[in-house]
């Protein structure tokens, strides 16, 4: 921004421009928005982040974020608690969830290895899911991590811990998605594809 | 957002969804990067907005953004009084200011007109510039919106209203913009290119 902008202005931009995919256009554009809504609009917008930040903390159980002690699946006393689902990150409990056939519980990584970013097994919620298995009690942990290089890492990582536990380890399936042509289809996904074919 | 989603969370998602430019997708992304991040970083991100917020407030002559009671453009002794340069908005001054060639003054619209929308004239910034022609040593008015149909239509009103204070008035010229290449040129753009040809 050139100087015959507002410092307080050029301030909010860095600000926004320091949040995931938004660049540095786009946190100007929205440094002019603050600047056009209401008091009450700003203030609301500061509150909802503050609360968010301030009242919602980790579930107990499965890393899930919630307001509570535990998150609204680990309370639900129908869900089988026999079956773990592990995932990257809470969003991906939001896209199971809609699938509405789930009826496990799930178990937040909070990301994935990933040496080159620093990202050891440390920084991940593995030993929490490790005592999760140790409690009893646990027949399957699915290993629901993106279809990455690092997805795929941790899911053998995780897989490598939980074993010798005497728990079964399963990975989602690899193939064509669901409504997709196969004229589209990269060759690894079609590949994997092809090798996890079934019979009709 | 699904049920299993903690409600602060999907409120702050909700308020992310209501700035430009970001969707739901995006809202809940930028939810959930906020639960990642420091105390101190949630503070300085709200007390950035906050301070813009209330901090900025329009230049009394000029309505751009600033701090003081003039913009730094309007402080400025070495710049020409005599000639305004009406934009639909402040970000629109730092485009020009990056030219580094305008030794004019700015006037800020803040808006253009639009029935569609509901902005009328009454809701720009046309009056305080009428006053401040009328207050006397300005030669020309160069009309800087968008080569839009509002921004055209706003040009048109405006001059309507200076022309008769005997006030020179003129607009952006229109062409081919520089590094462009004529077949990726749209045939208006053209046609002006040809229109507004000059002699070499």
């Amino acid at each position: 921004m050139a100087e015959s902008t507002a410092l307080p202005l050029v301030l909010l931009a860095e600000q926004f421009a320091r949040l995931p995919g938004i660049g540095m256009k786009s946190a100007q554009r929205l440094a002019y928005y603050v600047m056009g809504m209401s008091d009450e609009d700003t203030k609301a917008f500061c509150d909802a982040v503050m609360n968010a930040h301030s009242s919602v903390h980790m579930c107990s159980v499965c890393m899930n974020f919630t307001e509570k002690e535990l998150c609204p699946i680990c309370a639900d006393e129908s869900r089988d608690r026999g079956v773990i689902c592990a995932v990257e990150s809470p969003k991906d409990i939001a896209a199971f969830e809609r699938t509405r056939e789930y009826k496990g519980v799930y178990h937040v990584l909070h990301g994935l290895i990933s040496p080159m970013d620093g990202v050891t097994p440390e920084n991940l919620k593995i030993k929490e899911l490790l005592d999760r298995i140790a409690a009893g009690g646990v027949r399957e942990v699915i290993m629901a991590t993106n279809p990455t290089v690092e997805g795929e890492a941790t899911a053998m990582y995780v897989s490598r811990l939980v074993k010798p536990l005497g728990v079964k380890v399963t990975r989602l399936a690899f193939g064509l998605p669901v409504g997709g042509t196969l004229e589209y289809a990269d060759e690894v996904t079609l590949f994997k594809a092809l090798e996890n074919r079934s019979e009709i």
